[in-house]
């Protein structure tokens, strides 16, 4: 049986050579029917979702624990751990394969257990034990940095020694397409003697990957790069959504909290670690050497373009505002789980962790508006003359991912958002 | 039927007039007992817990839906609301009445229902949703801002405006007794050139309270005052152990992150919104009024008598190092909840609020070593010629908290953890 991962592997069904989702990539999502509230766990191939509970119930898959796929969320498939995941992505692959018959040849197996994309909702596919957001790009730390405290302090002197994060709100992570309502807060702007109440002036985006955790560590132990490595289920799209205001007033000395806490979407579809293997590239030099714990070898970025569309409230159509790549993040992924870990902090199945904005060293790379319109300096020109330094209500903001291979794409489809006025 | 509260009521279960759970109190807790693993939900009366799973077997009790206390956590019967609430406890304050036969009568229901406390094992009484740390004692924000900033500088500017907060770690929050291992981290003293990866050299505690939420909103609504006081379905004593070295370098520009990430404990006891009721008194005048959506008339505060417990490695017996009191928080619990919920962050049935560390005025009522010792200038003297300015491993630190009534107390018990060397 041939690797998942081939690239020279085919399936039965037909993929379009720029569809997300080949043979190669085969990304975990909760989806339920539209007559019914029944949510289960499924995989993306081509245009359909392959219904993993209804192949269970036909005795074609055995995850080694029964009635995981038949579930809301793929926390009791990642609870299972690393070598049933293997398992399982290799199963999937076998019988989407298209020298293999047993599925392929099945008209009845078939219509039970592949199902059009389009006719299926899309759930949050995992249930959220603990949010993370991380401040890991350092072309982002830096411009922000530049804009708030000028170039000769732009990085915290931290920077260069912590995958700097804090704690965010789980409670409001939510599927891609859900809207998202204008917050109110507490906004002060420095013309203003005292702070007033009202909706968000100043309401942005951040383009970041997120973590999915599939495994988990007890209080009071530690992680090393290679247990941190090993949890990492996959990862999503992830959009955190910034209240630049509210976060302005309330930030010192505690943290981001309210400016960060009404809404962040992820993309329906969980592309594993393994699926994206292949496309593993060095990350930036980290100098000064980070501490032993941090410490990692190999490659350990992932060569991921990223893009960018906003869809200005009224327009017909998506312009892209920013193309950049989620390798050029400072600090990895296990390097931000191993650090989450370090003072033993329990891990959990389903934890999630935002890389923080990924912006890239070109300007036309940058993931937030903030940085894109240098904090309203520099408003962001869309088609038919449109400007914005911020979204008005009605904007819609997208984000899509993909790692290229030679003649196939491993991609995350998208997440999308759309602002609603503030009630 | 009177009420609950009322300071008349007797149980004929005999409690100490310095008990803290006589029938005006009536706490829920999660019990199992030495043989089983199996939990359940009581509540203490005495020196015995009234196991309201066996109760509800027995058809003594109905709370409107079956198995509620056959759970794990509180949180089934949290969700059932403020109405169910009051109905519970009224009922249980009926049948533990000094002048109902019921129970009072019946040897075989009480062999089955009431277990002396000493004999059960407890357990986290909530499935911990969200964990929230606020800052709302003035006192201890001015303390800190004095040791930090200085006199002039001590309070931020937004202080006096928002009831500050940060999102803290759910997945390390333990019931008290739970050993706490000292936690490593990146420490950087003033006088070091880089940071090292080692064991916490100031490891402190923080003198809570925390507020259980038993009510839920909907991401993007808001919550006015009345609506957030409805949702608070009880309290618990909180230690929120935190690491000041490692604090101290990572906490900008994000916040703390490990330096609270590696415990924080709560009282195995949840005390109910309703048992404080007699207890509620006027707080500090807040000046400036604040903003409109966080204003609140009536006593918002509760007279709740505190007191901290070291017990250093090796000595024989605890020694009170502090007494304060719960009243002197600026900021009330449904301010803090209305803010937490004012940008349309969902709020979750088990989410717990830390009101941040309570100091009151005098030097004798801080709530935490870094201020009782002046961030280590002053260490805090013990019997025997002891001193701590930070934990030492194999300190024990223990909270009390009660409410005084006349000729009984509505108590709280304790929440106590002891230092294990960092491994």
């Amino acid at each position: 049986m041939p690797h998942p991962n081939d690239p020279k592997l085919k399936s039965f069904i037909d993929v379009a050579p720029d569809s997300d989702f080949p043979i190669q990539n085969l990304p975990y999502g909760v989806f339920s029917m539209p007559a019914s509230a029944e949510r289960r766990v499924g995989v993306a191939i081509g245009d359909f979702v392959l219904d993993l509970a209804a192949l269970e119930a036909a005795q074609r898959i055995d995850a080694g624990a029964p009635g995981v796929f038949a579930q809301p969320s793929i926390n009791a498939l990642m609870a299972l751990g690393p070598q049933a995941w293997s398992k399982v992505r290799g199963r999937i692959s076998e019988l989407l394969c298209a020298d293999n018959p047993e599925l392929r040849d099945d008209a009845d197996l078939r219509a039970q257990v592949l199902i059009p994309r389009k006719d299926v909702r899309l759930h949050l596919p995992i249930a959220v034990a603990g949010y993370t957001d991380f401040y890991s790009s350092k072309e982002h730390a830096t411009n922000v940095g530049v804009m708030f405290r000028g170039k000769d302090n732009a990085l915290q002197p931290n920077w260069l020694h912590i995958p700097i994060a804090y704690n965010g709100r789980a409670s409001t992570v939510v599927v891609g397409g859900t809207p998202i309502v204008r917050p109110q807060g507490q906004l002060k702007p420095p013309t203003a003697d005292v702070p007033s109440f009202g909706p968000c002036r100043r309401l942005d985006f951040e383009l970041e990957i997120g973590v999915v955790v599939g495994g988990a560590s007890r209080m009071g132990a530690r992680l090393d790069a290679q247990q941190a490595g090993d949890m990492i289920f996959g990862f999503v799209l992830l959009n955190d959504w910034s209240a630049r205001d509210i976060q302005q007033w309330e930030y010192v000395p505690l943290g981001p909290f309210q400016a960060k806490a009404f809404g962040t979407s992820i993309s329906p579809w969980v592309v594993t670690r393994e699926a994206l293997e292949p496309f593993r590239v060095a990350g930036p030099v980290q100098d000064p050497k980070p501490l032993p714990h941090l410490q990692q070898s190999g490659a350990n970025n992932y060569d991921l373009d990223l893009a960018v569309d906003l869809r200005a409230a009224g327009a017909a159509d998506y312009a892209t505002i920013a193309r950049t790549n989620f390798k050029y993040m400072y600090w990895s992924s296990v390097q931000q789980l191993v650090h989450h870990a370090s003072s033993g902090c329990a891990m959990n199945v389903g934890d999630l962790l935002g890389s923080g904005t990924i912006s890239g060293p070109g300007k036309d790379q940058r993931g937030s508006l903030l940085e894109m319109s240098w904090n309203g300096s520099e408003p962001v020109e869309l088609p038919g003359g449109l400007r914005r330094s911020f979204f008005e209500d009605g904007d819609s903001l997208r984000i899509r991912g993909w790692c290229q291979g030679d003649g196939y794409r491993v991609g995350f489809g998208e997440v999308e958002g759309t602002i609603l006025p503030a009630n």
